[in-house]
């Protein structure tokens, strides 16, 4: 690699924002630590007449940024657009196959078209480097490719998504409701305006849980339809009643081998209160890897917003510049293979149930009969009336059952009138 | 750098017995993954007869290290001796002379020689390499050299010893003295067998600290006299007291920039209970950084052990085999600063302190009079009497303080003769 390495930032929001003032102001301390000088010859964004920090450089303002790689002489350069499809991926394909270093934090675009891409860098020989696009500062992609090397990984779980673990926390803290504590998420910048599904619906959680095991299993991204549960549904109740029960409720990311099956989920999890992972709160982030010899190791951090994704993109940038080259996924694109994907339906796991219902005789009955049909067991069951509507809550927390039969049963609830509503369904870790 | 590496591992305890093993059955996955094909082509040891996992091959055996240098042509040489000084400095200084890429997990080399070490490879082009010396599989010091490479670091702090984490865990738990609890420790082979005098009085945890500093904030190892206190003194007494107090007692290693000096400690501390740092039990460790842009950053996992410390050292293997080479410690050595010593006399902070007097009237006012003139306040005090003994255990906890006013009064306690022993001091966090 040459001396004077010549950079392009595309997309000026939020985060090619930040990044931009930390191109210019840590020039020196790159050239300090990598022996190269970097130059920003092209700048990219919809509109260049917007407010922002610094001034652009008409001279070296792009409308178009396809036009960047058609004019100029580009080293290394980074799309901070966001989205899976369209002008992102043209801009990283086209990149790529110039021999540019690509360096990323859209997990929408890894998450999907991850493989073609890496294998397109490695033909290219050329980086794709996308740290930034899973747990935002936390170096959890390096630790796994790098510091971790050697390990046999055989699962990972972590809180993903800032967004509904600040909901998830706001609302035990304050015994708000959902819709009220989104709505103070929205205004404190942690949850995007109007509704943001890809958050609260665990989509952008399993992006990341995709890009995990791809580097974890040396697999290729799964594209499996799996089991993916959000937070829209959780009640206040269940915050308040799992509290008294001395747990906590986690929206968890969550990918293990189960017999060299792949098995990749993301829900809502009920955790102690006396563990790590129960501890992690607000909009932070955290990683937990087990693989041997290492053992269980743990990463927290900012998930999110522009400091800490700069950060991620900057450590991007010096390992380039060290000419620390290596696949994007850890391992040369044709050894990375397919693992099937493990039958959720034979998942075995406590779980939580609230159920809604009529309060009058017989009901309670009715529902541990449908329970028994299926064998599932129960450990632990309250019921708390509601004088005034006539209705009850039944807890119930069953033995260990397996998740096939878990959902034929309430498929079955649903049949019965003495049920209000959809219960509500929430496994235990 | 050519594809076949010749490797010499030297020192087979229990970590170069393990890294062996390592290094014979990952050889596909490390060519797999960095394109090299290592081969071992030196061991040493003191006793070549002793019973080991594997069998050493008598053509490839060295009695004595230097020897190896001299015969073979090695690329890169792992010290797994342990010390400062004798054969484990020499056999490093002659491989980095020789052009060899040396990695260790030995922290006290490191933490004495290192600028000497570091400069010697910078000369001659290799890499040093010691991520295994501080916090064993946690991937600390790649996280500040690469992942944070650009932020500024202000703070870290961290429990850095196991053995000393899994006392205090205990003492707690099972409400067993320090010395019980160290035999438990030593027959799991959590402790030293002996007086595991480096562990227990802070010093392992101190040499630790002074390479994090000298990662983080880019000057040179410090030599500076500091601030350092081992948990023998810690009674079951002051668990009791401090955890009703909803405090847990932790060792920690902190080094921080105040004002542009730098401020290295260990020492035990009060943290509360529901903070992060107070639920890392046991043999855990656990490492923050508080940097900008990234904020608060954690590490956690298994700090000391031969599965966790290979995994490290296979990481710095790896990381030389892609041609990641770089400084040291992450900046060219005429650029590493000495950087001035805060005065810790100057240090404020409030502090726990249990002092046992002779339970009679006037003491109390005694040691309030002692503590007011040193213009110590009071936030809390409690009075333990214990009749039988005709003694009291009294406990202050004080607002901020000047270190140097808290020494002067224990100065003064052990001239009164009510005091009958010298009094605990723990620094809150």
């Amino acid at each position: 690699m040459k001396n004077k390495i010549n950079i392009a930032v595309v997309g000026l929001g939020q985060i090619g924002n930040y990044l931009m003032n930390e191109l210019i102001s840590k020039k020196k301390d790159i050239e300090l630590k990598t022996g190269k000088k970097i130059n920003l010859v092209a700048v990219s964004a919809k509109n260049p007449n917007k407010k922002r920090k610094f001034k652009i450089n008409r001279k070296i303002f792009f409308r178009n940024p396809l036009n960047i790689i058609k004019t100029k002489k580009i080293d290394i350069l980074f799309e901070a657009i966001g989205k899976s499809d369209g002008i992102s991926k043209k801009i990283v394909v086209n990149s790529l196959k110039n021999k540019i270093h690509v360096i990323t934090p859209n997990k929408a675009l890894i998450s999907k078209h991850g493989d073609y891409l890496s294998k397109l860098a490695e033909i290219n020989k050329v980086n794709l480097e996308f740290e930034a696009s899973v747990a935002g500062g936390i170096p959890i992609l390096k630790t796994i490719k790098e510091s971790l090397a050697t390990n046999k990984i055989h699962k990972i779980l972590g809180i993903l998504n800032g967004t509904t673990n600040y909901i998830l926390t706001e609302m035990e803290k304050t015994k708000k409701s959902f819709s009220d504590v989104l709505k103070k998420a929205q205004a404190l910048g942690y949850a995007e305006p109007g509704k943001p599904t890809l958050d609260l619906n665990g989509y952008d959680a399993f992006a990341k849980i995709r890009i995990l095991s791809a580097l974890a299993f040396n697999n290729k991204i799964s594209k499996y339809k799996c089991l993916m549960e959000g937070i829209e549904n959780i009640d206040s109740k269940d915050i308040e009643i799992t509290n008294q029960l001395n747990y906590r409720i986690k929206l968890l990311g969550i990918t293990e081998l189960i017999n060299n099956k792949l098995f990749e989920r993301v829900h809502p999890c009920l955790v102690k209160k006396d563990t790590y992972i129960g501890n992690v709160n607000g909009v932070m982030n955290a990683v937990i890897t087990h693989g041997s010899p290492v053992g269980e190791s743990i990463l927290q951090g900012e998930g999110a917003g522009a400091g800490p994704t700069s950060s991620a993109l900057m450590s991007d940038l010096l390992s380039i510049l060290r000419g620390n080259i290596k696949y994007s996924f850890g391992i040369p694109d044709f050894k990375r293979k397919k693992i099937n994907a493990y039958n959720s339906n034979n998942y075995l796991n406590s779980m939580y149930l609230r159920i809604e219902v009529k309060d009058k005789p017989g009901v309670l009955s009715q529902i541990t009969n449908i329970l028994a049909k299926r064998n599932i067991s129960v450990e632990r069951l309250i019921q708390i009336p509601d004088h005034k509507k006539k209705t009850a809550s039944i807890v119930i927390i069953t033995h260990k059952s397996k998740e096939i039969d878990v959902q034929s049963c309430l498929k079955n609830f649903r049949l019965n009138k003495n049920i209000l509503k959809r219960p509500t369904l929430i496994r235990l870790l």
